[in-house]
C-alpha cells in the first residue's frame, strides 16, 4: 500500500466527486437490493489495492448514493460536509484519537470545550455553559433527559409538543418515562397554559421543528419550568445554528434559561456528519449521572473527562473539525451563508404565494418553507413521488394539522438561486403532468 | 479555498505523521489546561485558509496529542487507524450520507448490512445473524439490554462477571436495571454455579475482559440463560476480532448461542474510531424496542432502515471503512497481524516469566499481558507512571485479585519486535531506577 499515491486517488476523487455533485440525480434511483446484490457474498480472502476500492465505490456503490452534498438537495433539512470539514476528518481518521479520559487525548478534550464555548459564543449564547459533542441530537437528548430523571427520579413524565422530534419517543422509552405531547396552536407551536407539569422531571421545548419549523414559546416553558421545578431541554438541532445572525435571535429569546440545549453543526453549519454540540449549565448534574470511573481507568490526572458526562465512553475527535469549520468560514462567512439561505427560501415561499393553485403550509421562520399544491392529500403524495424519481431535485414531505404537505428546505453551502428556482420550476412540471 | 491544494496539504500532513510517529512521546506530556490556554478565547470573526488551521494542529495540538497511532502504545487496547481506513473516512466525509430511512442512503445501509455478514463469517459466526455499527460498544450494550429489557419488563436484574466493562454499569443505570455482579474464579472468569437468574432479563458474558483479558465460559452461561428464558449479550469488544484466526476460536465456544454479540473492528481489526459491530439473531426484537417511524420519516419503500434498530436516527458511513479494510487487508492480512501480536505478547509475557523479581498476573489469552513487579502496589503504580512519563512507550494498569497490576496490549499495526523489546527495557530500567 502506498500510502501518498492511494491517498491523491482518493483525494481526487472527493475533489471530482464535489466538482461535479449537481448533475448526479439527487435521490438514488435503485430498489431496496439492487446495491446488496452488486455485492459479493463472501468476504475477501487475499489483500486487495486500494485503488480496486475506489472501482468498486464508483461501479457498485454509486448508484446507491443519495446525495445529500447536492445543491438540488432539499430535503429533510438539507446539509453540508464543507470542504474544511471534510479535510478535518482525514486528519482525525489519521491521528485517531480516542477520548477516554482526558489524558487519553488531552488535545481532544479541550479543543472540544474551546471549540463549544467559541460555537455558545457565536450563538449569543450566554457565557458559562459547558459544552460537549454527540454523534446526534436523538443522544443528547436521551442523555439530557437521563439527568432530568436522575434528579427527580420519582416524577417520570416528559412534556413536549406533538411536532417534537420523534427522539424524544425513543428517549421516554429507553428511560421508562411517560411521554405528554402537548397540543399546539394554529401554527403548530407548543401552547404553554396546557403544560401539566405535576408529576413531570422534563419538558422538551423546540426551536425550529421538523415538520414545520416552528418555534415553541420559550419564555413561557421557561417560566412554567421554572415554577415546577423542572429541567428545561430545547432542541434547536436545526434552527440553532441561524442563531449565528444577530437579526434571528428573536427566535432564540428564552434559550439561554434552559437545563440543556442542542445544536447540530452537522445539520446546517457545514460540518460533516456527525457532530451535535451539547451545551449544559448543569454539567455536575450531568457528571453524576454518567460518571462511574472504574479501576482501569483512574490515572494521576485529576481532569473530569468528557466521557463523565455522556453515554460512550469513548469518542473520536470531531472537534478537529468544528474547530476547522469555523476557523475557515469565521462568523462573517457562517453568517452570510446562514443569510442566503433564509433569503432563498423567503424567495421560493414568494413564489408559491403568489401562484395560483399553491399555498404555504405553515409560517416560515427560517430556510424551511412548508407548501402544498391545492387538492388531495394524495395528490400532493404522487407530486412529491414524480418530482423525487425526476432525480433533479429531492425534496420531503410533512403532516401539519393534518393534511400533506411539502417541505423545502435550503441548507447546503453550495445552493444557488438557480438551484432553488429548479425546484420550484420541476414542481410546477410534474404538478401540470399529474 | 482551494481544496486540492488543502487536501494535498493534508494528506502530506497525515503520511509525514505516519512516516515518524515512533518518535514521539507516547503520552502527552502537557498538563491539564495547557492546550486551552494556547487557543484564543474567543472565535474568529473572519475567515482564514486551511494551511492557518494546519499550522495551528502542529503548533497548539499536538504536544496534546497521545499517539493512539504509535507502535509503542501498549496501554488500554492498543488499536490502529490503518490506511485504507484513513482513506475511506476521507471519503465518507467528502460523501457525507446519512443514514436515516434506506432511501436517504441505500449505499451506506446495503454496506453496513454486508460488510457485517462479512466480518461474522470471517469470526466464524454462523449465518444468519443480521449486524449493524454502531460507535461503540457501550452503546451497542445499552441497545441490546434495551432490548432484553423491552422482552421481559418485569424482571429487572442484569448479571454480569465483575470484572466486566464499566459500560454494562452506565447502562444498566440509564435502563433502571438491577446490577449484580457475579465473582470470579482464579482466572477472573465469571463462576457460573454463582448465576441466580430468577428476576433476571439478560447476562453479560466477556471474552477478553478489560482488565486481565479472561474469557468468561460462555457455554455453561448459555445453558444457564437458555433454561431461565434470559437474553445473552457476549462482549467480545477486544478480542472478538482475534476470531478470524482458526487456531483461537476455541476462546469463542458458545458466542454463537448469544442473543446479541459486540465486536469493535476500531479495536483490533485496523478500523479507525468508531466501528463498533454488533449483531444478533434477533433483530425483530431490535426493531419492535427501537422503531418509531414517524410519518414524517415513511416512505414509499418499505425496506427496513438501520435507524430502526440502534437509538440514533442518523448514521454515518462507517461501513466504508469496514469494507476498504476487508479488502485492503482481506482475511489472510488479518490473521497475518493478528498473530503476530499474540506471538509479540507471548514473547513479552515469557521475558516476564523468565526475569526474577517479575511475575505474571493473568493467564494470557490473546494480545494482552498482565504483569507486575513483586513489591507493593505503590511501588508499580510509581513504576508505571515513570516508564509513562519517559514518553517512550504507553501502558496502563489495572487492579486484579486486589492487586495493582500493569498491562501490555499489543494491537497497533505498526508494533514489532523491536517496540515490545523497548517497553521490556524501559519497564526493567526504571524499575532499576526506582
Amino acid at each position: 500500500m502506498t500510502f501518498r499515491e492511494d491517498g491523491a486517488a482518493a483525494l481526487d476523487w472527493i475533489a471530482s466527486y464535489l466538482d461535479g455533485v449537481r448533475e448526479h440525480p439527487v435521490l438514488a434511483q435503485v430498489e431496496p437490493g439492487d446495491i446488496r446484490a452488486s455485492l459479493p457474498a463472501l468476504p475477501p480472502d487475499e489483500p486487495e489495492p486500494f485503488r480496486a476500492v475506489l472501482e468498486d465505490l464508483d461501479a457498485v456503490l454509486f448508484p446507491g448514493v443519495t446525495h445529500w452534498q447536492s445543491p438540488r438537495f432539499f430535503a429533510y433539512f438539507a446539509t453540508t460536509s464543507s470542504e474544511p470539514a471534510i479535510l478535518a476528518e482525514l486528519l482525525a481518521a489519521g491521528l485517531n484519537q480516542v477520548g477516554i479520559l482526558w489524558r487519553t487525548s488531552p488535545a481532544l478534550q479541550e479543543l472540544e470545550e474551546v471549540t463549544l464555548a467559541w460555537l455558545a459564543q457565536l450563538l449569543g449564547l450566554p457565557e458559562g455553559l459547558h459544552g460537549h459533542i454527540e454523534d446526534t441530537a436523538s443522544t443528547g437528548t436521551l442523555s439530557a433527559l437521563a439527568v432530568a430523571r436522575a434528579l427527580q427520579p420519582d416524577r417520570r413524565a416528559v412534556l413536549c409538543s406533538e411536532h417534537a422530534h420523534s427522539a424524544i419517543d425513543k428517549a421516554a422509552r429507553l428511560l421508562d418515562l411517560e411521554l405528554r405531547k402537548v397540543p399546539v396552536d394554529d401554527e403548530f407551536r407548543l401552547r404553554p397554559e396546557l403544560l401539566d407539569l405535576d408529576d413531570a422531571c422534563a419538558v422538551l421545548a423546540t426551536i425550529g421543528t421538523t415538520g414545520a419549523g416552528a418555534v415553541d414559546p420559550v419564555p413561557a416553558i421557561a417560566d412554567a419550568c421554572a415554577a415546577a421545578g423542572v429541567w428545561l431541554h430545547v432542541d434547536a438541532a436545526y434552527a440553532g445554528s441561524a442563531a449565528v445572525c444577530p437579526e434571528l435571535r428573536a427566535h432564540f429569546a428564552g434559550w439561554e434559561r434552559a437545563d440543556s440545549i442542542v445544536v447540530n453543526p452537522h445539520k446546517w453549519l457545514g460540518v460533516s456528519m456527525d457532530c451535535s454540540a451539547l451545551w449544559t449549565r448543569r454539567p455536575d448534574d450531568f457528571r453524576s449521572t454518567f460518571s462511574l470511573v472504574p479501576e482501569f481507568l483512574r490515572s494521576p490526572d485529576d481532569a473530569v473527562s468528557l466521557s463523565e458526562v455522556s453515554i460512550p465512553l469513548g469518542r473520536r475527535f470531531r472537534a478537529l473539525k468544528l474547530w476547522a469549520v469555523l476557523r475557515c468560514y469565521g462568523r462573517s462567512g457562517l453568517q452570510e451563508r446562514i443569510r442566503e439561505h433564509v433569503r432563498l427560501a423567503a424567495l421560493f415561499e414568494s413564489w408559491v404565494r403568489d401562484e395560483v393553485g399553491w399555498e404555504v403550509a405553515a409560517p416560515r421562520h427560517f430556510s424551511l418553507v412548508c407548501f402544498r399544491r391545492e387538492g388531495s392529500d394524495e395528490e400532493n403524495e404522487r407530486l412529491l413521488a414524480r418530482v423525487n424519481a425526476s432525480g433533479e431535485v429531492f425534496i420531503s414531505h410533512a403532516r401539519l394539522a393534518d393534511r400533506y404537505v411539502l417541505r423545502l428546505a435550503v441548507g447546503s453551502f453550495r445552493t444557488t438561486e438557480d438551484d432553488v428556482r429548479l425546484a420550484w420550476e420541476v414542481l410546477r412540471r410534474e404538478a401540470e403532468a399529474l
